[in-house]
C-alpha cells in the first residue's frame, strides 16, 4: 500500500470551464507505478469546482458555463453580496458541482472513459490561482 | 489490505432514473469478506450518471427525471447541438449528479440507509450499455 | 494502514444549511495519528445532504437554502407527494448535492481550505436526527 500526496496550484483561469487533465497527470509521475488504486482530487475553495465532462468539443465548456450560470444566476435575491455579484452564485455552483473527484486507477493509468476529461470550473471573474490536493493510494 | 476492481457493463436503459443496487452487488461476490472498507462506483461516460436516492416508490425516479430535465432543459440556447437535443443537457446533468459514488462497507455489506438505493441515471434517449468501474478496498 | 469507522448521529436541525465541522472533528479523536490519508463522510438519508461551502458569513447558508429551494421548488408537478410538499424536492436536492464527502488528511488534520466548512443540508421541515458514517483510512 503506497500513499502519494501532492499540492497542485493551477494557473489562474478566466471564469468558465477549463480542461486540466494534462496538468493533473503532469503532477503525478508516480501514477505509472500503481497497478490498482484510486486518485482523489480535492479543491480547497468554495467558489470554484472540479468536475468530469466531455473533453472534445470546445462548445461543451461554453455551454456548461452558460447552463450553470442559468441554474445559479447572478440576479437572484442573495443576502451575501458584499464580495460582488459573482460570489454567491459561485458558492451555489460549488455545492452543485462538488469539491472533489475520485477516479479509479488500473495498470498505471486513470480509468477515464474515452470522452472524459477533468475540468477546473472557475466561477469567479477573478478567482486567481486555485489550489488542489492530489492524493493517490493503492498498490 | 485487499483491493478488488471489476468492470461492470450494465444493460441498456431507457432515458430516466433506474435502480441498479442489485446489479452492483451481484458483481461483487468478494464484498462479504470485507470487515471494513469502501466501495467506489465510477461511470465512464459524460451523458449518464450514478446517484443515491429513495428506493421504494416508483414515482420517485419519474419525478427525478422530470426535475432534472427542468433544471437542464433541452430548449436552452446551447452551441453543442450536433449530437441531438438531448446531448448537451445530458452533459449538464452529468456534472450536476457526478461521475462516482463512494459507499462505506462494514461487516461484509454496504452501509446504505434503509431507503437508499443506487441509481443509474440515463440522460440520453439511446444511451446504450453504460460501463462502470467498481473498486473495493479495505480489510 | 489503519482503518477507523464511526457512526455519528447529529442533533436534529431545522430546514436549511448548517455547519457541522466541529461535530465531525469531535467524533474523530484518532485523526491526529494519521500522517496521510482521507476522511469519508457518508449520509444515510435521501432527504438530507452533506456539502462543503463557505464557513464565515451567516448569510451564505441562508442563501444556499433559498437558492437550492429555487432550483428544486415545492411547486413542481411531482407525482410523489404522499409524504408532504417538502419531500420530493428534498430527494432532488439530495441527488444534486450528493451523499458523501471525501477530504484529504495530512499531518493529523483535514486539508480544508481556509474558507471551507462541512455542512449538513437539511431539506425537510422535520427531518429529525440524521445519521452519518465516518470512515478514515491512511497511515
Amino acid at each position: 500500500m503506497a500513499w502519494i500526496q501532492h499540492p497542485l496550484q493551477l494557473p489562474a483561469y478566466s471564469r468558465g470551464f477549463h480542461i486540466v487533465t494534462h496538468e493533473v497527470l503532469a503532477a503525478l509521475p508516480e501514477l505509472a507505478q500503481f497497478r490498482i488504486g484510486v486518485l482523489h482530487i480535492f479543491i480547497q475553495h468554495t467558489s470554484a469546482s472540479i468536475s468530469i465532462n466531455e473533453n472534445a468539443d470546445a462548445d461543451v465548456p461554453a455551454d456548461l458555463e452558460s447552463s450553470f450560470s442559468a441554474i445559479a444566476p447572478e440576479n437572484f435575491p442573495y443576502r451575501h453580496t458584499c464580495e460582488g455579484p459573482d460570489d454567491m452564485p459561485a458558492h451555489v455552483k460549488a455545492s452543485i458541482l462538488g469539491s472533489s473527484l475520485l477516479i479509479p486507477v488500473a495498470n498505471g493509468a486513470l480509468c477515464l472513459g474515452t470522452w472524459q476529461g477533468i475540468y477546473l470550473c472557475e466561477h469567479r471573474r477573478r478567482g486567481g490561482r486555485r489550489k488542489l490536493v492530489l492524493t493517490l493510494w493503492g498498490e
